[in-house]
């Protein structure tokens, strides 16, 4: 498939791209199938969340139909918790593999839940292995489920899933994938992975808009899941089970986000599925770290953890070098980029994903060698210190 | 203001009027808001959050400032969830008024969470009153918090909430109020009612699209909240500190929605605010009644508990009607109605709420009587039994 003859529609004027883990730009034709209203009983509608969750399915490699698609309304966070909180039992003991915000919130998640949680924390730079993972559960027959980040959004690594998901099964253990800010764009095939399950959202690489997550979860898993969870809202088994018995959403779904997210689903698919869209995006990551190492700015990460999703670069040293200028600056040429997210070094992200391809990519950083001018600052170079630190640690 | 020169958009061909509890028929401007895409670390989408919770407090009457505004991504139930979560400490016990499928859920809310609960059931046709809560209050000093629904949108129920929080506060007991379906078109002034907190959601007065809800809570009462929540999306408190220090949304907002709500509250106000609102669907819900008596149908609730809300009817008794027939029939005419949601007799409900007027409902009643000509249903009376039982409890 070509995707050099998908159009990009030029947002409205006065719209700036949005440079972030989202929400993100996305098609005026999704924007457009909000359009309407629907009722939320009705079989149109009941229809359109069937045909979601067939879609989501297929995205996983569910060949097998081992595997039930949960939509859960709110924010990514709240689907993440409906996984942790529904499928790890009361009394079980979960592994967390952290390397940034996104674990740590899920050990938080589930900190606040009441359930044994232990953490391993590889801080910024590095990803969770399989090795240690093997270790760590080896040293503690206690934990039996481990939760993993695919792509930790807050640095932009990308995580090694496959040989985390061996460690994991090889031990007898149940393996959870946050895998919000990649799935659609990195393969992720539950006949290959063995987890229990996935969870994204709408407004991430299948370029929907922001409402609602989903969980992806082994029918056998959520079967057994019956009166896990802490709440009733954010409780899985128990909206799986209204939807199986009615079609229906629990409790009111958005309607007009998931029409949206229809229309993006069609998109995903004329781009060629996952391969098409990780393609696309590695071209703008591709494109745009090139651009902007030519102007001086470095990547926390080695290239060889970069993700296709989100980059995250080192604040320059210079010292007319201001973040909140930078951004103004940026986003009065049209591009909204993103904070940093790091608890150590100084930090801003550019998102590889959204309605975007390379040719605004470049436009991007055309816009921030203008802005750096602007800002009287002639070389991008992180501090020493940063970088030094970073090389110590990442090796 | 005379609202008879707002204009109804009629949907698109082919779209239908939903005659429901929410999601709604809402002004095209509404959707037309969801055409671009917001940044939502973005100071642009900061202000447009600010000026939401604003219009809400001023809403609710906060001339004071004593309260705060709290949205929370999900569907209502989350919002209720957040609500209770958060407010009632986990050591304390809270008294559930329930007559209808939403107290019960509160209460069902409230076990999940594993807090202490008792519930005053009034079944389908009463609503509790300030004299059985006093008496309630005063046998079990344990209830610290009692949970109220406004409007009970299962039978379309108003309930009498003055005397309901004049009970509690003399009691010392703190009010947290259910006011999903009402608030917006039924004055609900927190300088007259005094309660705790009150929660309501984007798609039900104020007209807009769903994707979240709101809690309208004590600033004191919010402050002595930290750490109560049981769940880390769904903490009220940490979302307001959240906002509080950043403008922004602790997770995700479905930022969309956020712009469509923004654009039916300008429409609230154009309208007369929630005077000029619940009078338009006073009127819709007095022609739809009388239009539907005329053809034989009776409503479940008397006339003094009837609210501008919703109405649910029985189902008629002729041999000939079928629910789902009707739905259908009704449908191919353009409007959708909804299923009742009692636990006792069988019954149906027609929404008085949404971008809709007068005209709009006589066309309804029209509409259901050529539906019961086509199904052969001459008269639409419901089954003597059902009235004769309506009347026995109802007095
Ligand atoms: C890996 C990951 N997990 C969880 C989340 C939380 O999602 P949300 O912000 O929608 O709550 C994000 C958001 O970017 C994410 O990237
Ligand atoms: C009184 C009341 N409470 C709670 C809810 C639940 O809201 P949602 O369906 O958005 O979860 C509703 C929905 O109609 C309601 O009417």
């Amino acid at each position: 498939m070509d995707t050099a003859k998908t159009t990009f529609p030029d947002p409205k004027m006065g719209e700036p791209f949005l440079l972030t883990p989202g929400p993100l730009t996305t098609a005026l034709s999704v924007k457009e199938a909000m359009l309407r209203d629907w009722g939320s009983w009705d079989g149109d509608f009941r229809a359109m969340t069937k045909s979601l969750c067939d879609q989501l399915l297929a995205l996983a490699g569910d060949v097998q139909g081992d595997y039930a698609c949960v939509p859960m309304q709110g924010s990514g966070s709240f689907a993440v918790e409906s996984m942790i909180g529904t499928l790890v039992p009361r009394e079980a003991k979960a592994l967390v593999l952290a390397n940034g915000a996104y674990g740590l919130r899920a050990a938080e998640t589930l900190r606040v839940m009441g359930r044994a949680v232990s953490v391993i924390d590889k801080g910024d730079y590095l990803p969770p292995c399989g090795d240690e993972v093997a270790r760590a559960l080896d040293a503690d027959p206690a934990i039996t489920h481990v939760v993993a980040i695919h792509c930790e959004t807050s640095s932009g690594i990308l995580n090694p899933i496959p040989e985390i998901a061996e460690a994991v099964r090889s031990r007898g253990r149940k393996l959870l994938i946050d895998s919000m800010s990649a799935f659609g764009a990195i393969d992720l095939d539950v006949t290959r992975i063995p987890c229990d399950a996935i969870v994204s959202s709408a407004n991430k690489c299948i370029e929907g808009v922001p409402g609602f997550g989903f969980v992806i979860a082994r029918m056998d898993a959520l079967e057994a899941a019956k009166g896990n969870a802490h709440s009733l809202s954010l409780d899985a088994h128990a909206q799986w089970a209204a939807m199986v018995k009615t079609g229906q959403w629990r409790f009111t779904p958005p309607t007009h986000v998931v029409a949206a997210f229809l229309e993006a689903l069609r998109l995903h698919a004329a781009e060629g599925g996952v391969a098409g869209r990780g393609a696309r995006y590695a071209r703008n990551r591709d494109v745009m770290v090139a651009g902007m190492r030519g102007l001086g700015f470095e990547t926390l990460l080695r290239d060889r953890w970069l993700s296709p999703i989100i980059v995250t670069f080192f604040t320059p040293a210079h010292p007319n070098f201001a973040f909140p200028r930078f951004y103004d600056l940026m986003k009065a040429k049209g591009f909204i980029i993103y904070p940093g997210k790091l608890t150590v070094v100084d930090s801003f992200r550019i998102g590889c994903i959204g309605r975007m391809d390379e040719t605004i990519m470049r436009r991007v950083v055309a816009a921030a060698k203008e802005s750096l001018a602007e800002m009287g600052v002639d070389d991008a170079t992180p501090p020493a210190a940063a970088l030094a630190e970073r090389n110590r640690l990442a090796d």
